[in-house]
């Protein structure tokens, strides 16, 4: 019998909000977590998560605190992009950002609460023995630290109002976006025990994920429907950042795009025959190729 | 033999900067890391763990980066206060504050990265097998988090301009302060192996400790030296804040900081047969009574 995605994607938020409840010492420290928690999201990260611990037949309960710790980590990435000392954004998946209704200290706060609650979680998943919770941790806190998203984002800032070249563009998107989005594979093949040549396919796959995800984002951002991707459009030009659609125009890009697509069915096709890619190409399917 | 704290305390600074040193990616963030980081402090939370390390004839090796993490955990706590939407302060330690420095944005992340790579070096760290690490993981997490530090800082932010009772006082302290101060003893004890009634009495040392600290603190903020101390005195009362000195003036604080140094000493003496509670006494008069 297979994995049910999607009643495991309907525990995600379950899970996290209930560990954002057991904060009994600032109500609005819950709050503040508890709403950006709860403004949405696609839930990609652990969506892929599950679908890489699905081609392993490996049980998605061994998964959930995991995506649950990976999925926090993204948002306080997110509370903290926000904030005006950083990208200075008033609106987030359609709803007010979260220093615009807590206030920014709040708002600091909660994003450094979600941040260091995730290894809370993970240290406290019974799910998995020792090792394997060190082993993630370590990937997860790579994943998000100097050399991975944090990095990024510090070379992001610093390329605002200045002339960049298309490698940096990229270097960027590597670690600003792109570890955060490999860390769900990475980790579900600690969790399911993969061996090192499948490992290494799925991992190619993610980093093409990873840069596949930041074109669409480039894209969005002129073609998106702000009542469908609840954000403003536009604000990438406005801030003179340079994109891929800004590089290459938008017809470029898309092009980019759907080489990247290749390249990363390419790898799920090398390793099909041992495992079941389904719900792998799925993820390419829903959250990749889709142009809303 | 007995253990060299003095050797340890020089090697803190290595094992962070080293750690740090191993970030590629942003130059920025690897600087305005090290800049806090080698701004100074007392190093407190080292040094208490290493005495309680030592109260166990545990070699210090085995404590060396989980007391590099609590000391990068307090960092970054340091580092988002003093942020403009926190305390707003331009100096700390007798330096510009590491915003002042670095900008806003890149201080917000510096502080991220310190949190995120606290816990990539506890959970690296082979001195310790993975059971004891993920439980040092939690410990730190949970001191640091929602019931803890942060926890207590959004309490202090809520506090301020508004009356506060003196339970409200204590609750912030204990949380803001105390945990992060408890930590290093709690973590000591697990990587010593102590026994439950001998880490009860420690524990609650601790707590004490965390109260003692912190009346010091409110005192030094009226009576300190910014030569010595580097920080601007008067700044509480400046912000209307509540503090022991404000409400109970400064000899009422000062009386009371040295019940609690009794009660600290009682604590060490209920154990004083099992263990060698020296260093652990030297750190209530190293860091606690000096009144500079």
């Amino acid at each position: 019998m297979k994995n049910n995605i999607e009643e495991y994607m309907k525990r995600i938020d379950d899970v996290i909000l209930s560990h954002l409840d057991g904060g009994h010492v600032s109500g609005t420290i819950t709050e503040a977590g508890r709403y950006s928690i709860k403004s949405g999201g696609k839930r990609f990260r652990p969506y892929l998560l599950f679908a890489a611990l699905d081609a392993f037949s490996t049980p998605l309960e061994r998964g959930l605190k995991t995506a649950g710790a990976i999925e926090m980590i993204h948002t306080y990435s997110l509370i903290h992009d926000d904030l005006p000392a950083m990208d200075d954004d008033d609106l987030r998946r359609g709803n007010p950002t979260n220093h615009k209704v807590y206030g920014e200290a709040a708002a600091i706060l909660a994003g450094d609460n979600l941040l260091t609650e995730a290894f809370q979680l993970i240290a406290g998943d019974e799910q998995l023995d020792p090792a394997t919770r060190l082993e993630v941790i370590r990937i997860i806190s790579n994943s998000a630290g100097h050399n991975g998203m944090i990095g990024g984002q510090m070379l992001d800032i610093e390329a605002e109002n200045r002339e960049i070249s298309f490698e940096e563009l990229e270097k960027i998107h590597k670690y600003k976006t792109g570890r955060l989005i490999s860390a769900p594979v990475h980790t579900a093949l600690v969790i399911a025990g993969a061996e090192n040549h499948t490992a290494s396919h799925l991992l190619s796959f993610s980093e093409y994920l990873g840069i596949i995800f930041q074109i669409r984002d480039d894209i969005l951002d002129v073609t998106g429907d702000v009542k469908v991707t609840g954000k403003n459009t536009g604000s990438d030009a406005r801030k003179d950042k340079v994109t891929y659609v800004s590089t290459f125009g938008l017809e470029g890009a898309k092009e980019r795009m759907e080489q990247k697509v290749s390249l990363a069915e390419a790898e799920l096709d090398a390793v099909s025959g041992t495992i079941d890619v389904t719900e792998l190409k799925n993820v390419l399917n829903r959250f990749a190729i889709r142009d809303y």
